[in-house]
């Protein structure tokens, strides 16, 4: 089974990245019946960050994040959409001739923009057609998304479909949806939903004392150290609970409802958990980001690899289209 | 200076497009200081047009009429867009990213269409994007365009602009227009501009029996052969005048204003001279789509030829964004 997961490129994965995506990704690739594709998606990412040197350090913090936490790019396909551009590209002209304009026009993600058309380049405007080439480019069967993602994923069966339709059954593989519902929400410093446009996340590969910064700036009520907590509605504790062991969070909760215990000490508690959680993950990403040749290396190497698959489908997709 | 020229390949070309546009661009291609990049557009032209046998063989067709007339394709670069697909749609995603969506809801190419959005896909709507990028991927510098296609290059020099202010001023080429205001409006059978979409056209590739039934149609009015008739409002006069010598064109405008000459006379004259004066023409022709092997061979290699411009302006693309 091919599973394929792109990953924006706009900035280095925080806690909820890998506590709700990474990880379970990896858990997944993990699976030998298992082929998983990994592609950055930078040129998604092109849409609203246009600075060539931010954009190759959030690179290399996500390759850096996710070799860090365990991804086997030798068993797997790792790679950067960008280094592939001209198949990725090539395929979304393709599958462009076949997209209604209204198809586009009434997905949710241009209904939120279209306020203020003027920012929304056509970049913007068409990735989901990209997002339907970034799949079927690789064949792959399974595509795991969150909610928000459900209506794309339709959109990329319905151009497989309308293109096969064409040119023949097995041109595209088209892909299923594998939409998890129980997916882990992670909250953020402000108690939303953790993520780098709320600015509520927490960079779990800061160095110790940026981290610890972090910690507290978690969003508590106003309850005195003395009285007691209630550990259910804490920011601070429900993000102890995704990462301490159970005796430890018991402990925790006992110290809440006891009183005499304050944010102050559970932030100090949650932080040293998360060093030591993160400990390995933690040091391998300083060693990538410190030897970025071993990631363009890595990243290479499945390009390399990306490329003969990416390749044998567009050979199969122009031999049908007659080109 | 290089000169580029794209050609839809949405069918077979005929006088109109001979005398209009292949003709002029081939008089400007021999000047030895000018470059021509002539292009089969069959990129743009799936987004009408999906059948792979017809696009073929309307490819087919185009590149035999262009060298019936005398192109010269190893002076110049003679390629189809589809065989350097990956770099024209890789081109057009970065710019596309650099498109604000009311640049192309508002051309008016899209506003035309725009009354029944459910036929029109998102590769129509996106095409001006993917033409600024079959420009400035050949550092052209100069492009002949009609008048209705004057916004589309403006829109191709906007671009241009936005991209090089972001990545620096000599990453891309920016095109000038070439804005012939006194080009040749050649009259269809019915008297409108000779249009394969008003089905109104002379193929001037047919054998003589289908050329002489089509010169046939042309419209004409009612007067009876012994009158008199008017040459300036006549069509078939009008289109004699574009061929014929310019002994034959004052006799005929005699024996129109004498009386005595009948329509049907004057068809058969418009018929000897169109086979006439292009008989080397409709000689080579034939040959070429006789031996597509040799168009084929022509063609690849002018696409290697293409391939190495290309590839060189997305390196350097490429590196100024840092990719």
């Amino acid at each position: 089974m091919r599973i394929l997961t792109g990953i924006q490129a706009s900035g280095r994965p925080h806690l909820g990245n890998v506590l709700g995506a990474i990880r379970p990704a990896i858990e997944l690739s993990k699976n030998p019946a298992n082929e998983s594709f990994l592609f950055i998606a930078d040129l998604h990412t092109l849409t609203s960050l246009k600075d060539g040197k931010q954009l190759r350090e959030n690179t290399y913090a996500i390759a850096a994040a996710w070799l860090a936490c365990g991804f086997d790019a030798d068993k797997n396909f790792f790679y950067r959409q960008s280094k592939l551009a001209g198949y990725h590209t090539e395929l979304m002209w393709y599958l462009s001739c076949f997209t209604p304009f209204p198809m586009l026009a009434n997905g949710h993600s241009f209904k939120e923009k279209s306020e203020k058309l003027a920012n929304v380049n056509a970049g913007l405007f068409t990735y989901p057609v990209l997002q339907a080439a970034d799949i079927m480019l690789y064949d792959a069967h399974l595509v795991p998304v969150g909610r928000d993602q459900r209506q794309h994923l339709e959109m990329t069966r319905d151009l497989g479909g309308a293109f096969n339709n064409q040119y023949g059954e097995n041109t595209l593989v088209i892909p299923e949806a594998k939409i998890d519902e129980t997916v882990m929400v992670i909250p953020g410093t402000d108690g939303q939903k953790m993520s780098k446009s709320y600015g509520n996340y927490i960079d779990i590969f800061l160095d110790e004392k940026e981290l610890l910064k972090s910690v507290k700036k978690i969003v508590t009520d106003a309850t005195p150290l003395e009285e007691p907590k209630n550990p259910e509605t804490d920011n601070v504790f429900k993000l102890y609970s995704l990462v301490a062991t159970k005796d430890e969070i018991e402990e925790m909760k006992a110290n809440y409802l006891a009183g005499g215990y304050g944010y102050g000490h559970a932030k100090q508690a949650l932080h040293q958990v998360l060093v030591r959680e993160f400990a390995k993950e933690r040091e391998l990403f300083n060693y990538y980001m410190n030897n970025t040749n071993e990631l363009e290396q890595k990243l290479e190497e499945g390009e390399a690899k990306a490329a003969i698959i990416a390749k044998a489908t567009m050979e199969r997709v122009r031999e049908k289209m007659n080109f």
